[in-house]
């Protein structure tokens, strides 16, 4: 058995995953924006992973096990030791494949700056924050999480303005950590009684056309139909009504 | 005047403070958790700093404008730059100062245990989750408050077990972004019914009066009582009860 010291609360993953040195694993769900941050990351650096896809309704022992603190996806495994937590994982990323350009500028004041949005993208664009629109039927707690959406996607436009990527010519970390919801943004149309994130953000959809140009990008997200349907079914599993969106 | 970037939002702050290049202020509040870290930080690497102290109720322009995102404190200003939230912050301050011991241990794996961990205690340990105790009279949203902090506090006590710091023997940047709500503990106590922290967590407390006894901790610090005293005074102003917490 490999003597693994874990990341997430001294777990010790066994080494059922295979014992090559330098193998990389990404314990996964396709539509996790989350998750996606990872892949693009190690696709970005030109790691070769393999995929373990989970059943977030029957999550796997190695998940659990792995990141017993959250229990959530995505977990990257490198070596057999697990490292939990998408932005962490993507800073690991960063500082253990060191042969293509940092995500992260030189200087420590634009390190700061990056760090900074990618904190205000994190907390502000997140899965619970999208659950409030598609989450809710039509009424004041949708209408109060599209205000809330837009209110944070602004600061997020004005802050991007007319830049390339976040940091400017180069793509790095604060694109890696909102890209992602770029692919829900159809989802959340739809649900949201059909306003349109180009009409009111045309700077964050012209930067995520862009982004999706970039193979790491488009090889991790999904089509935004596939995440809409998706969506769908997680409104009949939370009850919040049959039909389809889209019938507004 | 100095052409400054911002790190926030392309503000600029007038070079009010003084012109020496070099310089560093915090915008400050006594009480604040957030504004400690940051203190922690700067005293730790022998970096001699003005505190401006803010009256949150009335915040300063200078507040307003190097902190335009969020409005809040503490910010770091170096050289008319400003450096907004707290652990991004301690993260510049650790890449500027380099010649003092790094916040961060050298290999990628630690890095991403500290991270992960800072980020836990960013996330359960916090003013709005002792908010959901001092903030409320006694009663079930108190208790849920009550449940959450010690769930996490005790997440965080096996994950210390019987290190010295959350590194190891090294003070570090789990320690720097958790240390500040122990000057908080005994206000928890006193509004929550007379529970006891150290009853529940023996091990985080013992690590807190470890911490304290480092120079940069007890001069960031408060003294507990004078945190009490304040979260007395937030209860008026948030109309809780007018009467001591301590009459249980």
């Amino acid at each position: 058995m490999v003597l693994a010291t874990s990341l997430c609360q001294g777990a010790c993953v066994e080494p059922t995953m295979g014992k090559e040195n330098g193998k990389v694993v990404v314990l996964d769900f396709w539509a996790s924006p989350y998750a996606m941050r990872t892949k693009i990351a190690l696709r970005e650096k030109g790691v070769e992973f393999e995929v373990q896809e989970e059943d977030l309704w029957n999550k796997s022992e190695l998940l659990l096990k792995s990141n017993p603190v959250h229990e959530k996806v995505p977990v990257l495994i490198h070596n057999n030791i697990p490292i939990c937590e998408s932005l962490v994982q993507v800073q690991y990323i960063d500082e253990t494949w060191t042969e293509a350009a940092s995500f992260l500028p030189a200087d420590p004041q634009s390190r700061a700056t990056a760090r900074f949005w990618a904190d205000y993208a994190d907390k502000t664009i997140s899965f619970a924050g999208g659950r409030k629109i598609w989450g809710n039927k039509k009424g004041e707690e949708q209408d109060k999480g599209i205000e809330e959406f837009f209110e944070s996607l602004k600061v997020l436009e004005n802050e991007l303005g007319d830049k390339t990527y976040f940091g400017g010519e180069t793509f790095g970390y604060v694109d890696i950590a909102l890209v992602p919801f770029y692919s829900w943004f159809h989802a959340l149309e739809e649900c949201g009684g059909g306003f349109s994130v180009e009409a009111a953000c045309p700077k964050i959809v012209a930067w995520g056309k862009r982004c999706v140009e970039r193979k790491s990008v488009a090889d991790s997200l999904p089509e935004s139909e596939k995440v809409y349907q998706q969506v769908l079914k997680l409104r009949q599993i939370f009850n919040v009504e049959q039909n389809e969106c889209r019938e507004h």
